[in-house]
Order: structure tokens, then C-alpha cells, then sequence
């Protein structure tokens, strides 16, 4: 007989671990105690972790390949897809028929209508049969579903910051007149490709409003706050691009009917997050800055009333790479897998 | 008899050179080609200006004095006050009192109730019978009043921008239901101060906002929009600070009652600016971007509108320390002595 | 009879106008009193001034279009070539022999011998017979022959502070024992192409080397310092790329053999270049900030000695866009037609 | 009997807790699974960690407190001098005559002569005497000493970078000529203090030299240099001021009299370095980049060499903050308690 430390481990693959999603997700499951790295690939890219990402010099042998299922199917135990959007349904299906679990870091999975994703992502989707499957891998609304899930559509980067700063205000109100998410992004949230207004001399000492009312995301925020509300709930969404790498903050504008202090406010998100590890409501008066939440999976969140009472604002900051990609992925795994929640990623 | 080319030109101080309103005056005054610049003067900074400001080198001799009422009298027709705000008011009346012209980039002369200045400025107004004297420097829609003034009240940053996005929209609708002005700005907008914030490690790479629905530009903002729809108009007003140097970025929303659509919104403002040379408005979609502006006293503005024609969503870009404040200084004074508009902004 | 104010102006074209380069020169020329701008070209990129850079909105009506050899001789009389190196002899020669004037920004024609050409930029060079027509376009020593040229080299934007910085030491010592360039430059000296390395989230919050001892504006140094000192001279040169759009610094060690003090280094370049417009020598124990010659001509200059007086270090900074690239040829264009030197660059 | 994992912790404490080398030695030390932080004070700032830096909340209820050394020598194993130079002094005998270990991370006792400090800092040093107790805390050459140290002197960020990227070549060769310094910094490293330089619109886009060839990092490289050398030897430093956060590069310039290939000296380097965790030297032909070592205690070394084989180029780069401060003090505690070298830092 004798002591018996068996740590259990998963093995782990990434699919597009050459984008800036992908090297987040490395980066973190690279560190994390109940993880072996077994798989990476990358469909333009090649070659060894630590010579497409200098940082992983001395950290890594691991080579990114070509993706072939097989090896994949054969390697992993859960893989994570950090695929560009549309490609991920490709994927997703032949994984999960052999029987792995999958945790989509696309947008291919989150919409529950094919015809809404075909509307804002202009392909048809040819996997519609999944999406129904797939759990949205918010835990804070989400957690129990996401234990018995073998398929995670990960949220939006956006979408995490607005409905976390939403969802407090709107599960206990039913006079909300409009909601505005002013929302702004460091660049690294348009991914690693190659686009003249991402160069530095474009995004640098600049900033400008982008895909006004008219970005993808607002649908994936309207369907889950429209669940929790109970009733079909519209926002009024711009995108903007700020000149970092990391950081997403939301500036919130809720109109209600009916007054509310700020107090009972700061009260309801104080009740509504008290369990959670990884949302932080500041002191009252106090608002999130990007750099606090920068390399890590916290969601911080501050708010206001106007003087006559009606307009709530909910400032709502995360990192779009961690909370708002590949660290919400790691949490999502941890819940599948009944790590604690917080493994890796403190 | 005889050929005649008198080029009118005007001797022009400026106090409070040593700060960033300050020197971009300076600058822009140093090429104007009506002006001889006589008298820069600072509290707390004294010496060449080329030593305080090394790119001024071999660019002009003058040397930057401590403040002596009586010099600048003697020397100047015009003084530009790039004071902080309530030390203004302790100048202005002496020099006007001596005749001179005053131009103030402060914000003493610019709310038109001495009581709401000292709820949000937290000091006793001490020169209230000149604040009726001072005309709102916005040449946009005060052009013909700012022809015969002799003091100007300057418009702060945030206003400029907030006003020229809204003037149109808010002077032709009578069905506005509610106004979110979501504002963002440059570092250099805070001044040239010692603040531990305003460090380079705190404001790089990060974003946040501030004096959430409490920041003092609030009461100017609604002051002249009141006076342009004439009725009482409020607006929700949150700042942000950019990780920039200079550039404003105002996401305004207007919800309105009745529905317009994109085409007569665009129309609207098109001929409300019709020949204003300093208001850019691009074509339906586009948006502005703060670099397109930056060293400019240009004004930007971009326009959208909700799939349910109710909301409207301005977009308005300024170079804060320009057309934000000492480019539009400039024009005022291009404005009060005759000179073309654009003179030594274009 | 009557007054004839007869302005002289040049009709000028600019080909490869969609680049960072051209761009400037376009910004340049727009403004410069005796210029016309009747043709503007690109490769890739077509359409109106004011929708490839909305900066120009309102501000000029011009139609970038692809390049029609017939229409450039047709409507200029001289013609800027801000195109990739490579591309600009295949156009010159043509332009040339048609009777224009050219002043071209790229590497082509600096190098006087092609064979060293072919070394550094890998292609053959296929119009090694205008190379000896091409007057190096560093009006600071050779002015003279820049006035009676109709082809003008203009000079690469780290060879400009580099020369500008060694040669009045190169010139005036026999003792030198060897030259360091540590050549810092901001991301637009890599042009406006789509390469990852030049993404906003790679070259943000990050400072490297590259190309070191490699960099192929080595040997462009290298011939005119060797012209200058009448001898073979070479240089140790690395390039650094900075997280800024605009401006470079070169910190340059010059070991001699014999002592020298600040102060007769400092005599040395002041009285070198005493009648120059554009260089600027800070006084004794000041070094340049690139932000000072930021969207300006100057160059900046610095000087330290060591302790033993045997090391000179020189700090030379100018913004690698306008004295490093567009605002030199416009210069160089100002010395070929007689203009004054300085019109439309102060 | 039983199961006894009792996992050593020491108890540590940090003075100058509000600066940014130790907000970085609390950050790193709060995970630190053989830490508790028991005590963390500052001079001018007080308060709840989590208040003073808010990326602490909910992370730790650590008050900083006003420093008071009999509550320092009861609550503390080992203390971390976070403090400004010439303050470290004041406090370190106290301490270490309680019978603590310090690790000072300032200069005060870095520099074996107390004449030769005195003549850079601008500041008499009151405690000659511990200067020889002191142990140069740099693990890579004085491992050993560290081990059975009760007093380190943690080294200078520039001249970790300096003197990592030299150790091998100077203890090789005994025909070094001359060394150049290039040494770039990111703004973190001047310290959170108020300076008008330090702001960020005077930062930012820009880029200068300060302290050219007058730098107090140069006597504390070349006193360890010499050291290793085993003869006098002397660099040419200057420092420069990059626009980023965090990171150092070092560009240094070794002119030898005899020859050496590039495939020798990184020979040379691979082996000096075989076994040290945190020193990585890229494939040939690579260079560093300062965001591949942000926020890790990692140096990375990459090697060039000219034509004529007797320059030899080393870069060399770190985090100012952590491996040039506060992750070497961890690392060297980690020694000086028989910890894991890498515990905390991976």
C-alpha cells in the first residue's frame, strides 16, 4: 500500500494556439497544476511554442503542427478551439463525435439561433444541430450547467464584461426603460491578423468609435440578458478601439422608470456576486481601471445614479484576453472538471 | 496715393505659458502671421522659452516672466489666461479694466450663475459682474457676439465637442427623452500638474473613467444646450481618460420620442455646418478618429441611428488643447480683430 | 501696366502617396505656397485623398489613381517617389528621360555602387546608369549640388541623424578609432505594410533590436562619411524599433585617440552648422527628445565627452517622416527651384 | 505519529510598500507559497493595500501602516527595503542589529566605497560600516555568498541587464578594448514620484538619453565587472527613457583586439549559463524583445558579431521591475532560506 498523491491531469489541446487567444490559453494552461499540454496546432503556422512565442523560450518543447483530428482525438482529452469565427463548426462536430469535450472560444456556438449568427456573421452555419448543446460558459449566471457540459461556447469578450455589469440591475428590475453600452477594447481583441487599422502606427496615440449599433456582439448580449430578464431586452452597443493591448471597459447606461439609490444598488451587485471569486465590486464610489484586471480573470465592476435617481451607470472592466477569452475558458474547464474554480488562474 | 500693404498685426500676451494650453497657444500664435507675440508670462516657471520648452530652440527669444500686471498692460492689446481655473478671475478684471482684451481658457467665465460655479468649482466666485460681460467663445453658434466682445469665455474640452455633436440635432427636435454624453480623453487635458495619476506608468496601458455623472463640464454642457432648445435640457455625462497625449472622443446618445432616419439626421447636420470652416462631417457611416484631428482645430463629428430610429448616436472628435482650447481661442481672436477665421489654424 | 505678384508655382506629383512617407509629402506639399499638387498615384490603393485618410477631409478634392506614366509627364514637373525600394527604378529612368525632375525617397539610388546595392537590398539593379546622375539629397552638405540637380537621392531616415550627427567630428579628426551607431526609430519608419511584428499589440509595450550589424543603412552611412573624411570609414550600426509612430534617436560613440573637451566639441558643430535652418544644437549638457522635432524638419543635436575626453557620444534625434523622409525632399524640391529653403516647413 | 507536511513559512515585511518596487516585491510575495506578509509599511501613504493599489481587492486585507521599527523587528522574519536611496541606510542597521535579514533594494549599499557613493548619490553614507557585510545580491555570480547572507545588497536593474549580458565575455577574454552601454529603460524604473518628466504626456511618444556618460549604475557595473575581470575596467553607459512601463534593454559594445566568431561566443555564453534558471539565451542569430520578459524574472541575452569579428554586440533585457528589483530580492531570498530558487517566480 503506501500514500497515494494521485493529482488527477487532463490532457489538454489548443487549437490556433498562434493567435493572441491561442497564447493566452497556452500561457495559462502552461502553468496550471491539473493540465498536461498534449497538442497544438495551428493552421498557418508551425514550428516550435518557443520559437513562435519568444516568451515560451526555456518553458516549453512543445511543437505547434498542422491540426489533424486524429492526433487530436488521440492526444486530448479536452481541446480548446481558438479559431477564428466560422472555422470552429468545422471543428467542433468530429470532436465531439469522438467522444472529447470541447470549449469553443469562437463565437460559433453562443448565438441559439443559426439565423441570427448567419445574420451578424454573414456564413451560414453548418453545424446548427450543436448549438443546442452547447452550454454559454458564463459561470457567474451558468456554473450548473457548465458542470455536466462536454461542449462550451465561451463567451464574447464583450458580451462577459456588459452582461456581468448588467445582469444584477436587470434579473431584479422589470422598468428598465434603455440601456446604452458605450464598450472599448485594446487591440489585441481584433486577434493577430493582418489589417492596415491594426498596425501601431494606426491604433497608436488614436481613437475612434467602431461598427456603430451594428457589432456582433449585441446580439449574443440581448439573448442572455433577454433569459435573465424574462423578456426580449434590447441594447444600444458601440465598439471602440483603445490604443492597449489588454483591457476591455464597459460604461453602462441603464434608464429605469422608477428611482433607486445608490446604495441599493451597490447592495444588489454586493448580494448578487458574494459567492463569486472572480468578480470584484469596488468600495461606492469607486470605478474599474483596465490595468487592475490586466493579466488576470478578475471582473470588476463600480457604479452610479444620477441625482433624480433613474439612470444607473455600471462601469465594467476585464482583460478581453482572460476573463474575456482564454482565462473564462480555463474556469470553464475547471468547472467541467471539478478543479477548483480558481486553479491556475490566481 | 501710394501701394499700401499695412498688414494689420496685434500685440498678444499669454499667461500661464508654462502649462499645455499654455505652450499650445504659444505655438500657434508664434505662426500666426497678424501677431506679434509680446508677453508670456507664468506663476511658478520662469526663463526662456526655449529652455522650458526645448522644442522652441532657435524658434524664438522670448523668455517667460513672473506675472506683472503693469507689463502686461504696456505691451499687450490681447491677453490669452491659461490660468487654472479660479485664478482667472483674480486677472481678468484688472485687465480689462485697463482696456485690454481678454480671452480666457479658464472655466471662471463660463457657467453664467456664480452660484453653480462655486457647487461644482468649490470656490467663491470673486469677479461676478464681469461674467455677464463674457461672451461663450464658440464661434459656431456665437460668431456674431464674439465680433464685438472684448472678453471671451473659451469653452472647456469636453463641451466643445459635446455641444458641436448635439447643437444640430437638439436646436431641430422638440421629442429628446434623454441624453447620454459618454467622454473620452487625452492625458494632456488634465493640465500640466503633478498628480500621481497623470504619471506615465498610471495612465499607460490603462483606461478608466472618472467623476463619474459629477464632472464639472456637466453644468456648461447643459447651460448652452438649454439656451439652444430653449428648455431645460440635462445630460448624463461620464469622462474617461485615454492613454493619448492629446484627443477627445465624445459617444453621445439621444433618445428621441419620434423616429428619423440616418439620411435626415446626416441632412440635418450637413446644413446646419454648411460653412462652418472648422466642423468636418464624413460621409454616412464614417466615423471620426482622434488622430484625424490631433494638431488640427478641426471638429469631427459622425452620425448613426437605431434599427427603431429612436436613438441617435453622435460620434464628435477634437484635439483637445486645439479646437479644445487655444486653437479656438485663436479663432475667437481671429473673429474679435478682423482677421480670417483660419488664419494661422489651417 | 500693374502689380504683377506673380508667385511662382510647381506643379508636383507624388507616386506611392498611400504610404506613410507619401502621405507626409502630400501633408507638406498640401500647405507649401509655391506648389500645385496635380497628380497623385499608388499601386495598390486608389480613391479619393480625403476616403484613404480622412484627415484630408474637407481639405483637398484629389484622386489618388494608379500609376499611368502618361498622365505624371503629362501634369507635373516634378515628381515625388515615395516607393518601396525596388520599385522606384523602374519608374525614374522613365520619368527622367521624359524631362522631369524626381526626387525619389527610396534606397535606390543612394548606394553608388550597385554592386553594393545588390549586397544589402537583394535585387539586381536595373538602372545602374542613372545612379552617378542621383545628387545625395542632404542639403546640410550638399547644397550646391542639390541646386543644379534634376534627380535627388533623398537620403534614408537613420543615415539623415547619423550623418547629420558625426559629420562635423569626421570631418575635423584624423584619430577616430571607431564609430557605434545605436540608431533607435518609431514604427512608421517600417512603412505602412502589413507584417505581424508591426501589429499594435506586438510592437506596443516593447522595445527590441533588429537587424544587428545587419541593417543595410549601414553602408549608406558608411560611403558619405567616408566621402566626408576622406577615407574609408565604417560604422557599428544597430537598429532598435521604438513603441512611438514618429521620430528617431541615434546615441552615437565616436572613440578617438586623442582627447577632446565638451567644449571644443561643442564649437566644433556649433560653428559647422551655423547658417543651418533645420540643425539645431542644444546648448552645452542638453540632449534632443524625439518629441521636440516631432512633425518638424530639425534635427536635433547632443554632445557628451567621457572623463578621459577620449569617447565622444552624440545624440541626434529628427522625426524619421519629414527630415528623415518627406519633409527633406520637399526641402531638397525648395533648393532645386529656388524657393527659400525653409517655405512650408516652419 | 502521522502525515507532516509542514511546509516552512517565513514571515516577511516590505517598507516603501507604495512605490512601484514594492507594490511588485508584495504582488510577487503574496503568492508565495512560503511567505505570510506580515507587515507592510511606507512613509508618506497609508491605508489598506487594496485601497492604495485597487488590483488588490479582495486579494488581501494587508493595511500599510507608517513605518515603526519595533513593530518591524517583532512581526518580521526577513524585511524588503523598498525605499528611496539614501533612506535605506537609516533603517538597515537597526534591523539587522534586531537580528533580521534585509534585503535593501536601493543603492545605498551596493557600492564597496562609501567615498565612491557618496561622490555619485550626492549624499553622506552613515553606515560605513555594513557596506562589507553587505552580500551583491546577484545569484548568478554570488550565489554562494547569498546562501549564508543575513544582508543583501539587491542590484540596480541597469545593471543586472549589464552585467548578465557582460559576465561571460569579460571573464573570458583579457583583450577588451573598450564597452559601450546602451542601456534603455521603461519609465517604471524612475520610481512612482511626482517629476514633471515622469507625466505621461511628456513620456509618451517620446524618447531621450538622460544622464549621458554621468549615470550612478556605471560605478556599480564596473565595480562588479572589475571584480570579474580581475582588473580595472570601465563601460561607457548612457541611459535613454523608453515609452513603455516596464522592461530594459541593454545594447552593449565590447571591442576586442583579437578575433572571435559568433559560433564562439554564444558557445561561450550557453555554457556560462548552462544551469541558471532565469537567464535565457536565444537560438544565434536572435535578440530580446523587453514584453517576452514583462513580468517575468527572466534575462534574455542575444549575441552579434561584425565582419572584422572583434565587436562583439550583446542585448540583454529584463523587467526593471521584477528581475531588475523585486523578483531578484525574491529570488535571492528564495536562496538565503533554502527555498526553491524559482519558487514565486515561474
Amino acid at each position: 500500500m503506501g500514500l497515494n498523491f494521485q493529482i488527477k491531469t487532463i490532457r489538454v489541446g489548443i487549437l490556433g494556439v498562434s493567435g493572441y487567444t491561442g497564447r493566452e490559453a497556452f500561457a495559462l494552461l502552461l502553468k496550471h497544476p491539473g493540465v498536461r499540454l498534449t497538442y497544438v496546432a495551428a493552421n498557418n503556422t508551425q514550428g516550435a511554442m518557443s520559437e513562435i512565442f519568444p516568451e515560451f523560450l526555456n518553458r516549453t518543447t512543445l511543437v505547434c503542427q498542422k491540426f489533424d483530428i486524429k492526433k487530436a482525438v488521440e492526444k486530448c482529452d479536452v481541446v480548446f478551439l481558438a479559431l477564428p469565427h466560422t472555422e470552429s463548426m468545422g471543428v467542433a462536430p468530429k470532436l465531439l463525435k469522438a467522444g472529447l469535450k470541447v470549449i469553443d472560444l469562437s463565437a460559433d456556438y453562443r448565438l441559439k439561433s443559426s439565423k441570427v449568427y448567419e445574420t451578424w456573421y454573414g456564413h451560414k452555419h453548418t453545424d446548427a444541430k450543436n448549438i443546442a448543446k452547447a452550454v454559454y460558459g458564463l459561470p457567474e449566471l451558468f456554473r450548473q450547467k457548465i458542470k455536466g457540459a462536454t461542449f462550451v461556447a465561451n463567451p464574447g469578450c464583450y458580451p462577459t464584461a456588459a452582461i456581468l455589469g448588467l445582469a444584477p440591475l436587470i434579473s431584479a428590475r422589470r422598468d428598465i426603460q434603455s440601456i446604452v453600452v458605450d464598450a472599448k477594447s485594446g487591440v489585441s481583441g481584433a486577434g493577430r491578423k493582418l489589417s492596415v487599422n491594426l498596425l501601431f502606427p494606426e491604433a497608436n496615440e488614436n481613437f475612434k468609435a467602431y461598427k456603430v449599433l451594428s457589432h456582433q456582439h449585441a446580439p449574443e448580449i440581448e439573448q442572455y440578458l433577454s433569459q435573465l430578464a424574462g423578456r426580449a431586452t434590447k441594447v444600444h452597443f458601440v465598439a471602440h478601439l483603445l490604443p492597449i493591448t489588454r483591457g476591455i471597459l464597459n460604461t453602462m447606461y441603464v434608464q429605469l422608470k422608477e428611482g433607486i439609490t445608490l446604495n441599493q444598488v451597490h447592495s444588489l451587485y454586493k448580494k448578487f456576486y458574494k459567492i463569486e471569486p472572480f468578480v470584484r465590486l469596488g468600495p461606492i464610489g469607486s470605478h474599474p481601471e483596465t490595468k487592475n484586471v490586466a493579466n488576470t480573470n478578475f471582473s470588476d465592476i463600480g457604479l452610479a445614479v444620477s441625482t433624480d435617481k433613474k439612470m444607473v451607470v455600471i462601469t465594467s472592466a476585464i482583460d478581453n484576453l482572460v476573463k474575456g477569452a482564454a482565462g473564462q475558458a480555463v474556469q470553464n474547464m475547471n468547472i467541467m472538471y471539478g478543479f477548483n474554480e480558481v486553479e491556475g488562474l490566481l
